[in-house]
């Protein structure tokens, strides 16, 4: 008897096999792990590219050759004048720094680095050849900028500690940036103006930050599996985005631009709204590749080189669910920069907060355009107005649209706000050179 | 003197601002909150068909007429065997279900059931015409099959119960099946036999599970704004999926097995990659599609449409890092079907675990082979290889794959096991069908 009245007991704990639950994927579940979805993209991205990239060997076979680009490089260096620029205003920081004493550095080593920006830039929309060579150098110039910006800027504020402090001595205040430790025993802690050496400057204008600091925070030490998966990534995306690149501007872009030249010219809006679709899904990977590319493979890498401890380099921007919470986490090395040297010093004079708000907009947009518009020789304010418009949407998405609402508007601005902006300058960049020619 | 003291403070706080940290896409940093992600899947597919119904319309203007498609389906109603078939065994069940006395229907009366289908179906392979049509109606018959099946074995089981108490009674053994409360006050509590009715065989058998239980808990009350998104969703993704599936077979498959029939023939197997990877990726994407249509939305709609209270239809698969953990998430009635009715009452027979796991796939393999083989009247153990090739699949990723790599292996088998699959059933039916002519 004893082995048959075990048995119902099985039974009756089988009998119950329900729970009052919701599925995961609706909203009221509060369920949010997807790390599995992000691996699903990359896998699709890998699998799509090993197709195409078999059907091109089986069509074509093996066409580059690794040796001619490689001699193609060496063999006139003077006809790549991106590099060299680049090179150069790197080499021209220590004379530049020696010129000066040291506490005049502080403050005018910006001004004279931007006087040789200046010089430079009028070379350079001279000589140059390649559009993208000219968008690289403009952007390490101005990354440069912002650089030296925070570097003057920092010095600056301890000197005014120090100043302060010699001052109020009697009344013993401290200073924290100073007295704090920062958790790695190894490196020696620095203050002011022990910092104003070529090696600090020279890690700090190499490191991936935009913020200077004293005493950054340094990783422990290098690890040699992490640095071969950055660069093994850093190889990979840089290979399929430019695999991709290459074909949408000759598979897409090209026949796009020419078929919409009529329905332009005709305002036919449905048309045109067909084209900027056709356009926006294969801008919009490229962009995502890119970010992938630059935030996190290359970023780390360097960072993981020079035992930079700071990783944040972007933040939860995939589930910004208003525009503001995109733009202040997407590229956090320049969003710290805006706040610390920008946002916060024009607060601290008494401006008002959204005022404040709309002028690093404005900032940013004039810097967007200043990148396109040099090296293109068009001055259009497509990327100035694509950024100023994001005040009215981020008032809109934040008033009317919440939680996955608010995060499909914000992604639907992404994917389709971009190739207008793109559209706008490659159509005209097409008008003013193929269209006056015929 | 207040005024410049307190400058300090300020600058001395913005000094500091960077911290040790890891960035968020590195494994290291344990974030997993993507659920913009998902957001960012769904926006893209809807972009990417509103572009294609856009391209569509502007090439060839409305086509479908409503009309014609309704008056077609009204016309001749017995050219529709599966349907038939389908409302056939629903109106049947009552009949069979009176035709017993309540003892034996709920021995016998799956066995019935499944002679009644075994009648059915050898009607269904000679009459079908469409091929989706008899898929559907075997799906359905063997849903209802599994369900009967539970709702046999927990009739008996309760009986099991209430026989040993009645034996037991002095012993004042409490059955907790029957007094425990499931929480909803507004259903009264049904114990056995006072569950075998009409009513409540009809209930489980339109209920979205396939495991009968006598007290299921139930929601409150039914939102009608969740019932009206879920249908918005079927009838998108129904359309999406179903346009896509239209496009796939025509653009994709077709020319893709015409293409295929030489490399196949030569065993050229770069070129035969080339092909299945070709078909891989908008399979993959139908059957997301379809797995999002059945089992979010179209599960949900009918779980609160008749206030069934347990929405666990899925779980996080698609986080899963071993194959195993895939297939005990992806598709939870069934997977609890199967614990509950097949490996535990093996497993309490004292078979081995290892065995129990091995006939689970194998009876899946079956059904897998069953589903396929019938309609297209092509024996060729195809799927049922398939399943069984997860086996040692499952042995691999789980003995050398951790983490995010045992996720992409997941994906990867996922992807390119489906297609190679439907590829070789394609390929074959074609032979028989075309070939043969030729």
């Amino acid at each position: 008897l004893t082995d048959t009245s075990s048995i119902p007991d099985v039974f009756s704990s089988s009998c119950l096999c329900h729970v009052l639950q919701e599925s995961l994927l609706s909203s009221a579940s509060g369920y949010s792990n997807y790390r599995g979805i992000l691996n699903w993209c990359v896998v699709m991205l890998v699998l799509s590219n090993a197709r195409l990239f078999l059907e091109n060997l089986l069509k074509y076979g093996i066409l580059v050759d690794p040796v001619q680009v490689v001699s193609l490089f060496l063999k006139d260096p003077y006809s790549w004048p991106a590099p060299c620029l680049v090179i150069g205003i790197y080499l021209n920081l220590l004379p530049l720094w020696h010129a000066n004493c040291i506490i005049v550095v502080v403050v005018h080593l910006p001004k004279s680095i931007y006087l040789n920006i200046y010089t430079c830039l009028k070379y350079t929309t001279k000589c140059f050849s390649t559009k993208s060579g000219g968008v690289f150098a403009l952007g390490v110039y101005t990354i440069l900028f912002m650089k030296l910006y925070s570097y003057k800027d920092v010095n600056m504020w301890c000197r005014e500690i120090r100043h302060t402090k010699a001052r109020t001595l009697t009344r013993s205040h401290s200073c924290p940036s100073v007295a704090q430790s920062n958790g790695s025993a190894v490196h020696s802690h620095v203050s002011y103006p022990g910092n104003l050496t070529h090696r600090d400057i020279y890690y700090f204008v190499f490191a991936p930050t935009l913020c200077y600091e004293l005493n950054f925070p340094r990783s422990p030490r290098i690890r040699k599996s992490f640095l071969l998966r950055r660069l093994f990534e850093m190889v990979r995306s840089k290979i399929i985005s430019g695999k991709q690149s290459y074909v949408i501007l000759f598979q897409w872009i090209v026949p796009t631009i020419q078929n919409s030249m009529k329905p332009f010219q005709d305002m036919d809006f449905s048309r045109m709204m067909e084209r900027m679709l056709k356009l926006a899904v294969p801008n919009h990977l490229i962009w995502l590749i890119f970010f992938y590319w630059f935030f996190h493979s290359s970023m780390n890498f360097v960072a993981e080189l020079m035992q930079f401890g700071d990783r944040e380099f972007y933040r939860d921007w995939w589930n910004s669910e208003t525009v503001t919470y995109f733009w202040s986490n997407w590229n956090i090395p320049v969003h710290k920069w805006c706040l610390r040297h920008f946002y916060k010093p024009i607060m601290r004079r008494g401006v008002n907060k959204w005022v404040a708000q709309t002028a690093v907009f404005l900032v940013s947009a004039f810097f967007h355009e200043y990148l396109v518009s040099v090296p293109l020789k068009m001055f259009r304010l497509w990327a100035f107005m694509g950024m100023m418009s994001q005040i009215p949407l981020a008032w809109f998405v934040g008033r009317f649209l919440r939680g996955n609402h608010g995060n499909a508007a914000v992604w639907i601005s992404l994917i389709i706000g971009q190739p207008v902006a793109v559209l706008m300058y490659v159509h005209d960049y097409y008008v003013i050179h193929y269209m006056s020619q015929s």
